[in-house]
């Protein structure tokens, strides 16, 4: 059986594969404002903000509740769990997506009600992840592959 | 004498440590819908987006007349030259701005005066460049170095 940091890693990089395939740009470990970070957030190709909490198992899930606060953040809002993961326990509210994963691949298992942002929050999520994704491509092309930091 | 492609590799390099120094986020080779694009896009903390064209010498220079067009596109434009470029050919405007680089650093030599873009330009660029930019990273992300594809 995998381990909670291995489970996590894996459905991430099934959330980020899907999330390519669906066009919807994304960055993983968002800082927020709040301090939080949240495990993916993407744009869709209209500036639409999606926000995906991946939840490695049961005891992960339950040490944080307050998904209601991610609303606040997104206009869609998804968990991403293992298949494995018992979804009945995940909560029943149709602003609650869920995405099953494993490293390979994702699907959208029940799609997630739009609750739309207003715009100056939307205005200041974008410039953050705008501002966020180009800094850390920066930091990864400053440094060639193989060599040592200047 | 460095050639013209390593001059303008040098150059945008030296702008790209300036900004991240500035703490204005950016990206390389920003497409436009125009199709076109432009050498250098930034995005400062407030979301003020400013442009870099790259000028290797004055051939190149003189092949791109246009820049009028890049003000479109950016609350403050720049051209950036290396230091022994002969900026006297370079237009005596307000709104074009003026960086000296190299592969070290750069320096703003003349600020340039802010254009403000309207709302729906700077909201469909700031979109633009998170896109891009989080796909980049992605691309970057999905290969660990020295690893071929899965």
């Amino acid at each position: 059986m995998a381990v909670r940091p291995e489970i996590t890693l894996r459905v991430t990089r099934g959330v980020t594969r899907l999330f390519t395939e669906l066009d919807w740009s994304h960055v993983t470990e968002m800082p927020l404002r709040s301090g939080r970070r949240v495990d993916v957030m993407a744009l869709d190709p209209a500036g639409e903000i999606i926000v995906v909490e991946v939840k490695s198992d049961m005891a992960d899930y339950l040490a944080d509740r307050k998904w209601h606060e991610y609303l606040d953040f997104c206009d869609r809002f998804f968990f991403a769990v293992a298949p494995d993961f018992p979804r009945d326990q995940l909560p029943d509210d149709p602003k609650c997506g869920l995405i099953l994963a494993d490293q390979y691949e994702a699907v959208i298992f029940r799609e997630a009600e739009t609750d739309k942002l207003n715009a100056a929050r939307r205005k200041s999520l974008t410039l953050k992840l705008a501002r966020t994704a180009a800094r850390r491509l920066t930091a990864l092309l400053e440094v060639p592959p193989g060599q040592p930091p200047a």
